[in-house]
């Protein structure tokens, strides 16, 4: 409830959630309290592949773990001390059960088992190569180049066959892996999607976030460092660190909302992160008011932080339904303008002839924010200021991240004035980009930031192939429109 | 979210909600969103009937409203101006589907549809009688004896009829009817369980909540009063009090947890309530702490009221999963004590060291309370001291709430110094039923409470017929096994 | 497949088959393979009723017997060493489900659970009066008629409540009723519908035909009689007599196409019928041909008797697919003139050039007859000769058969010469009515017919009082819009 | 119904049907019906992949193609003027799906189905080989070996491509595989399993079966040649011989049992081949009896021949129900032993007192006959001669027929004389090899038999790769064994 807003269409959204589990009586147990625990970084496909003495076991599944892997029959049909699991978006269409991962390939020397939080920004080109030479794939998957790099590679150890592939491969990805030689943890130079590593008992747990640790008991070891390679087998665990070294750059956004307010993201409290924000926040764009009132649930924490800091009560303004899905296909013509109550409805005897000030983590397309700003006033607001917990969303990400095309980003068409009177707000602010970095205790450093914030400032922390291509070839077919 | 929490096994559950519409194009597409916004009311089954120039029409099915009555085609099967529903729980069993209401009959004066909120408490004794003289009862639920009284009245008009089965029964009924002499609404002398009045234009609602008229931005007109009967029909909306006037008593728990915050209930905004309960619970119960964490998410108003009443801050101490349902089943036994964190998680960087206030509106068995407790301390807590927003529940309610028998009410098998043991907190305080009534605005009459409060009381508004039979019969059972 | 011919619409269809189990350990298993074998006799839906110490147990299920009665879950949620079960064709539409039998009831001294094969004919009249007392249907089977009778009969012992209900009824029935007391079978005072009884052991059995006592290896013991009721519970087997004693008219058409040819009917072996009858057809009208070929399935029989009368060699000209049932769809427009290609296929290499004899056991409408007769000239029949083993279909059966209306007989709308004509056959005979009986060892008496032949003779032996009541009231409303 | 016999576990099953369509309206829906013609030679799963200006869309499902294929949203999935499907046994688990035909892949010039009829025994070793090189495969089919062979081939042109892979490949295969160059038919060079191709107007035909050239009445052109690969594209239709000559050697169990009576395979038809088969076997192994009875549905051809040779009549002694499917599992313990009579019941009003002569068309394990004679005898039958449309099969199949491993073929275990002790007959006998092929106008070549026989000779026309080398690997693990 009080955690990420997961059913928000007007929302970026995390494409997935990692989870893997060494030395475990019934592991795929654990995989699957793992998930449940990440669902909201996926919620539309789930999967968990086990290996034991004899062999690979796969279930995959479209929807939500609970449902799918809360059920004996499935856990039993994936025995194995060893196990790991994803929960993704997935495309729709009559194939998209064979996107969802892990992905799995019977390779030469045995099966290959492989999760991917991330996405590669080079796929389309290595795909185009690979298929030329036979390779066949069986997904769209981008994940499924590093199988066939795998496969084709023509080192002659497993660690090395993958080394080999990731040193081809451009983007972000936090990977796990499992083969006969063991599980396999990996996250590229930049260190872009998180992964982090916990323990309990003799178990070795890896996980996206660390509320997955939590919900089996387990506890936080640490992160799986940028560029560090994990192998876990039976000799033990061993850290290498086989890629050209790099300062990182972890992705900012997931401390502004896809992260779990429970988490802790690089070290640092995911809450309090939300909550220093929000004293930022009121310390950079504070006004006069009656009520603080977070958009639910995702303004929560940023709004007690900037009640508290500003003095100003924080009220429920905005009461949430339980209900509402998103398979809710709205009843019928007659009644599609009523929109946004299915999901909100306005706490009209509070509301009425207050001066409010709303909480929300971002604006994407805007689209939320209008309906609410107009829910508000219909509830009988005096004044409707808006107040937003990271700066506009200006780019698209390429590293994982379902964000709209830019032409769709509001902030990507008009500025913050023009935003403030489209959504109909008496005011409109945004937190400034180094107020973000304060709230999480840096300070931005303009030539090298710390951390990947190209959603905010277009700053690419690696090359961009496959887009650099597609507009290169547009643009041909464009000349020869033109021509 | 902020809204109640359904999912908790450890909660007294409202049995059923309740939704009329009379002159509206499609009206069970308003049915069905009005149902929507009243889940909380009954997560288990739902149904709709609409009447059209070609009779009624009637789809019924186990679930949610979303995923069942959003659908197009669903909707097309209901056509028609005027159209009923209900949601409810239900009890399990192959013929769970045949207790699903609306419970419709085929009378020899044509259609007669009927949704009830409620229990008739001398339902067993009434069914005894009419299966003796030949009815055939298709369902095992208690409504169905309204139905049978109706068909059998020896009164001619469908009015009449009506009145004379109501005057036959005892107990809390909230009910819609349809016939094709119009939509009747009917609320019991006592007015126990709520009923609301709304228009939109031309066209008239009933609904349990007012949320439910919020959702399809109908204006609230009135409360249905207790023993009013309503019929509306092309003639227009009449009123009729066909009953002895009686001194109402309304459920006191619709404000403790039943009811949405957003909803107005006996004119009086829940939100507000509970906000005063909180206040008036510290003003109580106060004590020294650092931080007021409420029980997501029924606790979270309450905790608002007594973190600004008391001065310390409110926090999100504990974080709740979206994502966990009633079906959730937990994998494997290796797993299965980890239980309640699949639904709450402790914020544990918050609650390290701190003295924390836990707010929760009611401790029913108290399962739930000792594992929230326990969670606080694993996460670091330095005090727990737990304020709950309701008197001790001590007595089972008659009149359409699900409580478990009083063997398993804490409260009624030990005093509060006991349960705090129990539940292993530092300190546990209820608010008193006189604070209660003060946080509601009134005085308790103690010789004629102004509210139904027999949960925490044990003082019944009615007759129990069927209890006492019950218990005649067993008492009987018990002289005869010891003679 | 040499029996009955189920998927062809152009068949007149028996309604129902019952079977009913005393004394067997898990009876339902027994009913199971029982309403396998009489599957033919009613395909869309089947039910079973057990009794045990602790009640009454159903199953009802849309579609055949096989995929929802031989799962091990469904047989062991009906335990008991009593069952009864039905199988039928049913209506379509949401409530179908109500219509299913065994219908059951709880009446005030016990459940009762009754299985009906056969037609009420005055069931709509005495529907409405007991609706007018205030009974409540629950389904639209004429079925339902008979329990309200038995719930508001003044009778205190319940096989005097069932005497007292069945003489209020007209038409057809053989029925099976399981209540407290034992089960109960029953059939009409003219024995129109089939019902035998065996024995395998101890155990007791009723079916419609005796192919269901083969099946689980019981012994044919003997009809149950024209108005017999036999009750059988724990104090034994005993017959009653209570109705007044008629002239039997069992119906003839079970052996000209509805029951299996390796039952017994009436004492007379099926299969060697089917073979008399194409035996007196070569005779009656005999023809010079090359080849006799069946329609299959159900024509086999008696075109091998004609085969063998004549001197003709029997021949497979006509090859039917296993894999059509009543579901397939044709896939599109552009294919659907295909037809009946789906289900027959011409064996071209032998008829071509031919003479050929095609025999089948009627003509209903008629459009299978005009496909069957093209496909032959087609395949390079030189000569198509059609004879048709039962007398032209002239009249509706309202004894639990489902016929269409008279317009739609094709022998009700022409003589036999404009049908040889419109089936474009180079001629076309039935057997005679006489022939028919004689093939039976029968001679048919014209004032006291031996059989129901009603369909072929327009001679009913009972009062239609439905039928008789909506005629007049048709020409009511004619007489009203004609004035 | 006088067709294959799917339902019996007791025979040899075909293990596919193949069915291609160049140039139609709506081309899936005649792939539908085709493949529905050829549904008994593969009725556990279906896929259909069409063609058309967007790319290709595959619809694949388990089960039968009447309730998958037939429905008008599967079809208008699959739109184009060109498609292919594939009827199939599917092995279970969970990865079948992946097994079901027609195999796509996106190869790097363009997207490739293929529907295989057939088996390749060399097929592991070629796998082996692929996959050390890097090739990934998606299923378990040896019909994917194909694929992978295509698209690492060193030629440039498609058709190259695939001649190239063919000659690597051994074994029988009969193929249709589309591609943007158009749809292509190719069968092995013996023409192990058959392939026919037939034409509509302007639209080309490839079939199995040439029934399924009936089922849309398209005319039967010719049968593609052993060796011969057809293209067929928008050039029109262009025949092949890529490989070198060879000596024919069409399977023979196609006209014992596989194929349907109403085909017309290697020129002959397949009913007179059966009904000829019936005389020789009269003629080889008469006897003196009362009745010929066909075992249903496969023998009933050759107990036509048989008693029209004999002059002894043809009966129906055993009736088979519509109504068993491979899906039925017996209700319970309790009535498992009643087996074989859910399917057959003796017609005993026609056997008892009988000497009966039995017809089937093989017998594989014995199972079945042991039933079928008891049955007999129970129905009282005097005497109980058992005659076999074939030889005694001896050997297993390695082309594409699934038969069980040798140790389980009852005629590999004993003599003639031991199998009629051992199935209870009062006589069994088999008509010869040599008789067989007399049945189908040819005289044996002991030297090189006109077809392959190898079930019941034991003489395979082509290498067994997998099979020798298996053999010398289980060889290599007894020598470690005793070693």
């Amino acid at each position: 409830m009080f955690s990420t807003n997961p059913f928000d269409d007007d929302k970026l959204r995390e494409e997935c959630g990692v989870f893997g589990v060494w030395n475990a009586d019934v592991a795929a147990s654990f995989v699957a309290l793992g998930l449940h625990a990440l669902q909201h970084r996926g919620q539309e496909a789930a999967g968990i592949t086990s290996l034991d003495g004899a062999g690979f076991h796969s279930h995959r599944a479209q929807g939500h773990v609970a449902g799918n892997f809360d059920r004996d029959d499935i856990i039993r049909s994936l025995p194995g001390r060893t196990a790991l699991g994803h929960v993704r978006y997935s495309t729709t269409g009559s194939s998209a059960m064979r996107n969802v991962q892990p992905l799995f390939a019977e390779l030469a020397d045995g099966g290959f088992a492989v999760a991917h939080n991330g996405n590669i920004s080079n796929a389309m080109k290595l795909r185009r190569t690979l298929n030329r030479r036979g390779s066949i794939f069986q997904s769209t998957s981008d994940t499924e180049v590093i199988i066939h790099l795998v496969a084709t590679s023509h080192q002659t150890q497993m660690l090395d066959r993958i080394v080999d592939a990731l040193g081809q491969v451009e983007g972000a990805y936090s990977l796990l892996m499992l083969t006969e030689q063991g599980l396999i943890a990996c996250r590229d130079p930049l260190g872009i999607r998180p992964l982090v590593m916990g323990r309990i008992g003799d178990t070795i747990i890896f996980a996206s976030e660390t509320v997955a640790l939590d919900v089996i008991g387990a506890r936080y070891e640490r992160e799986v460092g940028p560029g560090e390679m994990i192998l876990v087998n039976a000799d033990g665990v061993r850290s290498f660190r086989p890629f050209a070294a790099a300062a990182p750059r972890p992705c900012i956004f997931e401390h502004v909302y896809f992260s779990r307010p429970d988490s802790v993201v690089d070290g640092i409290s995911v809450y309090e992160s939300r909550k220093n924000i929000g004293a930022v926040l009121a310390e950079e764009s504070g006004i006069d008011a009656d009520i603080i009132v977070p958009v639910p649930d995702s303004g929560v924490p940023a709004a007690i932080g900037y009640a508290q800091a500003s003095g100003i009560p924080f009220e429920l303004g905005i009461i949430r339904s339980h209900y509402v899905g998103r398979t809710f296909i709205q009843p019928s013509q007659e009644v599609r303008h009523l929109g946004v109550k299915l999901k909100h409805n306005a706490n009209s005897a509070l509301i009425k002839g207050k001066r409010i000030v709303l909480i929300d983590d971002s604006i994407v397309r805007g689209t939320t924010s209008v309906k609410i700003v107009q829910m508000m006033r219909d509830a009988g607001a005096r004044e409707v200021h808006m107040r937003i917990a990271s700066p506009p969303t200006r780019h698209s990400c390429f590293y994982g991240v379902d964000t709209p095309e830019r032409a769709k980003l509001l902030a990507a068409q008009m500025d913050v004035e023009a935003m403030a009177k489209y959504i109909n707000a008496d005011s409109l602010a945004f937190i400034s980009i180094e107020g973000l970095y304060r709230a999480l205790g840096d300070q931005r450093s303009a030539e090298a930031p710390q951390r990947c914030d190209a959603c905010f400032t277009g700053d690419y922390p690696t090359r961009l192939t496959d887009m650099t291509e597609k507009k290169t070839e547009e643009a041909g077919l464009l000349l020869k429109a033109v021509v």
